[in-house]
């Protein structure tokens, strides 16, 4: 169950519009699909996982944005003993960290798992080339062609095509989900079953959560008002979603998404881009930073303590133990002095369960979010500014 | 040689005053650091460096903020291979993470590095405990004790009080120089050469810049208008800090460090740290942020293109291949037309000469640019805050 520290005064009847807009957007396939798991597909991932753990050490994932940072984030802060080794490529043009890479899988067994919508961005196309080389040269053709999993398109595309003719195992990144909300699709999945993740216990956390907004309300079928109530005045998500409109609205322009688990770095990078990537639009839109605490008390902590007052705070409280939780509480206070909003999430257990309904609950949260700001929460128009100049100078 | 793409109207006169104030500041010491070094000092820490590398596999580096980021920047940067392996403990309080570096110790041999001023802050102490205790259980209380190297105070601490008792190989944390410029003394050289970093590269880099500002000229002896001019307005450090005080006063209120090598993520945190607690003050100051391109293009990267236009990006160009500098590029041109001021510092080699030299520049320039902002940027009273409830709570 996630908590929260306080109450925002959500409007119901936007609150019920925006989530049915969401609901019903072409992209929106991400709010509901923890509870409708395609079971022949789960078997799939987790039988491959299985295959891939018996013939590699390592599996290189190649990836970028959303292909990438949501299930580094979780394998960082789970760190599962029992599966491959994963090394991430293909999110740089970094030739110094595509060769770093390289010399890391060194002679041990390998697999590819490739996950691009396209095949065509260039960033994960150009660490993909040099990885099958390796595999050809290691393996053979066939035997480096099976090592290949593409994780793409289910009908078009470069890599779609590519994995048709030479016969790699594919996964789907489907339609209507977009690359930051895609941790539970088939793009996440594979990779952390391969690494040992449970991504049952992933998938039943997000639907734990899924639960609390039940579509058939917002699916035109009539509804009690207690229902309603539930789904938007009482739904945590909606709520941290007013306050942080809120908060914006009163010139608290930045916020920082904190937490006192080192291991949890790399999940505040993917709320960095879920937020970033979702609101920061038409000029506008609260710049998402995060601070691990106490380390970034002796770094950021005395901007936050004493610096400019356009900051809020979101702690993520994840259990832990009692002196680090006492440090949090310190921190709280110190920060509630210096002039910060404070808000807390209470996640219920540090597993695979809790960060599957933490999952649910800020992809949720986001969309609101962004609806409240008045910008599509499932664009990015301003990704492809540096791509087609980018272009120009490599043509 | 540093080089930069800005000219931003320094007021000589100011400037060299300012450079005057730094450099007899009693926490100035760091200044001209570089090119005073204590060669009987520097002589034991290589000494020391090798005899750690004989008798462990493994570093373990306890310290928190200016005890541990620098060292820690570099190592990922240079990412040495003919050292010790470092684990980083002590930087936070989560009984989690402590165990994990625990664990990743294992049954390997190891030492310890406990660097602290004080020996009293929190975060360090308790990791020592436990990684004493699990020295003096594989080797004895006899040998346990000789492979303790503490760098702490010179003279008082409970650190240097238990060191001087126990017989542990001691280095000094000089009283002038703050944690955040610590990184060239004993305190970041010592695991960097146990790490395999060249560490008379690094001070001979740092040395290039110290030389740009002569302290005669500082010390009231008569200089030529050449020379002043050469330390002030031709002077890098003093026109980037010039530059980004006057971006703050129209507004540019939070400053994004980008580069394109991911590994330097750390040392963008190090930038983070000293920046952030140099000017945090008083209400007011830059924010610093940071990015890692392409990587984050795919993340903060709509936010910077699209979202609220007070950010201004600062690119820390490193030497690299042709593609990835053909993307920075890119990335310049699509900011440029988003609004976005760019200002570029272009380092000569990624190396421990490059690092060195740009390190003395960042400092320098973060000096400067405090006192133009009007706030000592020697002292972190913020920092103190959440440490007083700690206390409070624990006691």
């Amino acid at each position: 169950m996630i908590g929260i520290n306080f109450d925002s005064q959500v409007d119901e009847g936007r609150a019920k519009g925006i989530l049915t807009e969401i609901y019903h957007d072409p992209m929106g396939g991400w709010f509901d699909l923890p509870v409708r798991v395609d079971m022949e597909e789960l078997t799939n991932i987790k039988n491959t996982a299985k295959k891939i753990q018996e013939e590699a050490e390592v599996l290189v994932c190649i990836g970028i944005g959303g292909s990438y940072l949501g299930h580094r984030a979780l394998i960082e802060a789970l760190r599962p003993q029992s599966g491959v080794e994963i090394i991430f490529a293909g999110n740089s043009l970094s030739r110094r960290e595509l060769d770093y890479a390289l010399n890391q899988v060194g002679d041990r067994d390998f697999s590819i798992n490739m996950i691009s919508k396209s095949g065509t961005t260039l960033e994960p196309a150009v660490a993909f080339d040099a990885f099958k080389k390796k595999l050809i040269e290691k393996y053979g053709i066939e035997e480096a062609y099976a090592r290949i999993y593409a994780t793409t398109d289910a009908e078009t595309g470069t890599l779609h095509d590519e994995a048709v003719a030479n016969g790699y195992t594919r996964f789907v990144v489907p339609d209507n989900v977009g690359g930051r909300y895609s941790v539970l699709t088939a793009v996440g999945l594979l990779p952390l079953a391969a690494a040992g993740v449970d991504i049952d216990l992933l998938l039943a956390g997000a639907a734990d959560f899924v639960k609390k907004i039940p579509v058939e309300v917002l699916n035109g079928e009539s509804a009690t008002p207690d229902e309603i109530e539930e789904i938007t005045i009482k739904n945590p998500a909606v709520q941290y979603a007013w306050m942080r409109y809120n908060l914006g609205a009163r010139g608290y322009d930045t916020e920082v998404f904190a937490s006192s688990e080192p291991a949890t770095l790399f999940f505040n990078e993917w709320l960095k881009q879920l937020f970033g990537e979702s609101e920061g639009k038409n000029h506008q839109g609260i710049l998402p930073d995060s601070v691990i605490y106490s380390t970034d008390l002796h770094s950021l902590g005395q901007f936050m303590q004493d610096g400019r007052r356009n900051l809020f705070e979101t702690i993520i409280n994840y259990p832990t133990d009692e002196m680090n939780a006492k440090m949090v509480t310190a921190v709280k206070m110190a920060h509630a002095s210096g002039g910060i909003p404070v808000l807390e999430i209470t996640v219920s257990s540090f597993d695979e369960r809790g960060f599957g309904e933490l999952i649910q609950f800020f992809e949720t949260a986001c969309a609101v979010s962004a609806k409240l700001f008045g910008v599509n929460p499932f664009d990015q128009p301003g990704v492809g500014a540096y791509k087609n100049e980018l272009k120009k100078l490599l043509a």
